[in-house]
């Protein structure tokens, strides 16, 4: 890992950390921030870890008008003997850079990036919670700043990286969710801008998820913006389907995010010999699959809840209850086995922790 | 229209402005702006008149990360008795409530927006240039402002209107622009936010743009994101087609913006007893008509440059070069004939124009 002369505030006036019992996601922030400037011709510059404060931002700035910003999502652990552990935290500053690519933005050095990361979690190490179920959410992002109404890639930007201490995601631990299957509105579609981590997404699923939460259910499930036939994923999680001893899950095909949550239950499915397939699967083969009694689980998987099992699939009305709504065998396994790996309760056999204090010791 | 009663609160330090000759679009700000904040339970609130400044946002506001926002863009000229001349602005307040609505945020009340626009544009008058071409570009816009890393709609939102000196969008007046049709990127799908205003729209369009400029044209015109087949819109314009005597225009299907100047333009080729059709319409038709020699004219029409004659269309390396590459007697004509109107060089006989001197009037 490269080392990067940050320039580093510490701030006078600590904040009081939240009750690690009674956590909200993305509700608190610790005491300071990462922040880096980007000018056309100059590069990124100006890397700083600064008390956490206030944006200031002309009201012309191109991300309040076209969008450009792309975001990542990850979580600091602390292990039971002190340690902080970060899960495959390069994986998402590879993704950044591919969202990155996509919006027309300027590309991130990986190492630095991480390098900033660690730096910033050591100041904040005290924020990490240790009750179960908690962890120190990091939510890097890069906004355009550059004050234009001009439709075109800005020529300035800002990387921000903030952290969020987090409660488990389940109130009583890992159950079953029920979720929509949506067939009007559109999350992406081949050609946009799916496979990025942009917020345009995120507002695009709001009236649908709105809808949802009005029928009682806790997310949608996208459907393919051609056809309406195949599915895509959840709110932001990737989506399993156990069926008939096989594990399936949508191909990466340009609309979807692809996963760091996905990737290691790929390869956790595979190092157990258990068969898996990445292809279109479309909602007729899912309703085919539950009325000939073979779809044995369901699950999404995402940084913020791991493993969600899902309890009922609604398709246009059709409910199709799965594993008599309980958590299933395998759901629970994985997530079992992620989770440990992540807070340090089990060996990591894939080298997916990087551990701070050795980051540290090798730049000391 | 409803008055409002705004706080003022005027800058001591007034910035020079422009020369008239030399405005770039969207690069120079009057010296106020108007801003408004909502929360939840307590509505829109706190409507006040102040020096344009920068906006100060937690970093963890909803705009940055899930892109909540939307915004409209319109245009004052001044007469040349001196009167200050909006064009339809009651119909930008309307799309923006369209807008508001597809990304689950709050509606503004349109009569007070438009109150509130007139007096600030009462204080900024001197800004409007006068110089042939040259007009007042006015950009109002909401954004997310809760801070909240949870991918639902915000509590907490600020209503701004900021105001923008801009020059003639061509620089040697109305002539023909390049486009290349898009085969590989989408804007929007059926389903998805492409008939509203907002950010993630223009994010998604810009990769595609940076194709075109490469190969030396102007802007993409998009194809429907299903079967890339039929004709969407271009960049920040909807387009015409007249072929064999008919204008047509795709229809509004969800996915396209409904611009205003598309509006306008239909209701004066109707006045003009000139055949229209909003439909469908597909690159295969277009292509035939240039064969056989029916495809008369094509232009974009939009705020910005109200009507921009395209001069050669590229599908997939087939070049169409449209009326020996020269602006058409009936773009010609609805740009003369908008632009008059627009700048008060011609009666207004469809009551498009709010004069903001009568306005004013009725509120004293
Ligand atoms: C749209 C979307 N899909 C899937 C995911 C899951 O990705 P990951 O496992 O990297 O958290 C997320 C969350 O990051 C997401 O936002
Ligand atoms: C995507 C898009 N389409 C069409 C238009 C034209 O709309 P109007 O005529 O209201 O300016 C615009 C510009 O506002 C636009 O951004």
């Amino acid at each position: 890992m490269k080392s990067l002369p940050i320039q580093i505030k510490l701030t006078d006036n600590r904040k009081e950390k939240p009750n690690p019992e009674t956590l909200i996601f993305g509700r608190n922030f610790t005491d300071h921030m990462f922040v880096a400037d980007y000018d056309e011709g100059k590069g990124w510059h100006s890397h700083r870890i600064v008390p956490y404060a206030p944006v200031s931002l002309d009201p012309a700035s191109i991300v309040f008008h076209y969008g450009q910003t792309v975001f990542e999502g990850l979580k600091a652990y602390k292990s039971p003997n002190g340690t902080v552990r970060l899960f495959r935290p390069e994986e998402n500053m590879k993704r950044m850079n591919l969202s990155l690519d996509r919006l027309c933005m300027p590309r991130i050095d990986e190492d630095l990036a991480l390098n900033a990361l660690t730096q910033l979690i050591q100041i904040e190490k005290d924020w990490i919670p240790t009750v179960e179920g908690t962890s120190l959410y990091i939510r890097p992002f890069v906004i355009a700043n550059e004050a234009f109404l001009g439709v075109s890639p800005a020529k300035k930007y800002q990387f921000y990286i903030i952290l969020s201490p987090v409660g488990s995601y389940y109130k009583e631990g890992i159950h079953p969710v029920k979720i929509l299957v949506e067939n009007e509105f559109v999350r992406a579609v081949k050609g946009g801008t799916g496979g990025a981590k942009t917020a345009g997404n995120y507002a695009a699923g709001l009236k649908a998820q709105e809808v949802a939460d009005q029928k009682g259910y806790a997310q949608v499930l996208w459907l393919d913006g051609v056809e309406k036939k195949y599915v895509e994923e959840v709110g932001s999680m990737n989506i399993f389907f156990k069926i008939n001893g096989e594990v399936v899950t949508p191909a990466i095909n340009g609309s979807i995010l692809e996963g760091i949550t996905r990737k290691s239950i790929l390869h956790l499915l595979r190092h157990w010999n258990i068969p898996v397939a990445e292809r279109q699967i479309s909602m007729d083969e899912i309703r085919d699959a539950y009325d000939n009694g073979t779809l044995e689980e369901v699950f999404g998987t995402g940084t913020a809840a791991v493993i969600s099992p899902v309890g009922e699939l609604n398709w246009d009305g059709y409910k199709m209850v799965v594993n008599h709504n309980e958590t299933g065998p395998l759901a629970r396994q994985l997530f079992n086995t992620l989770t440990n790996i992540q807070t340090g309760n089990e060996e990591d056999p894939f080298g997916w922790i990087l551990q701070l204090n050795n980051e540290l010791a090798k730049l000391a």
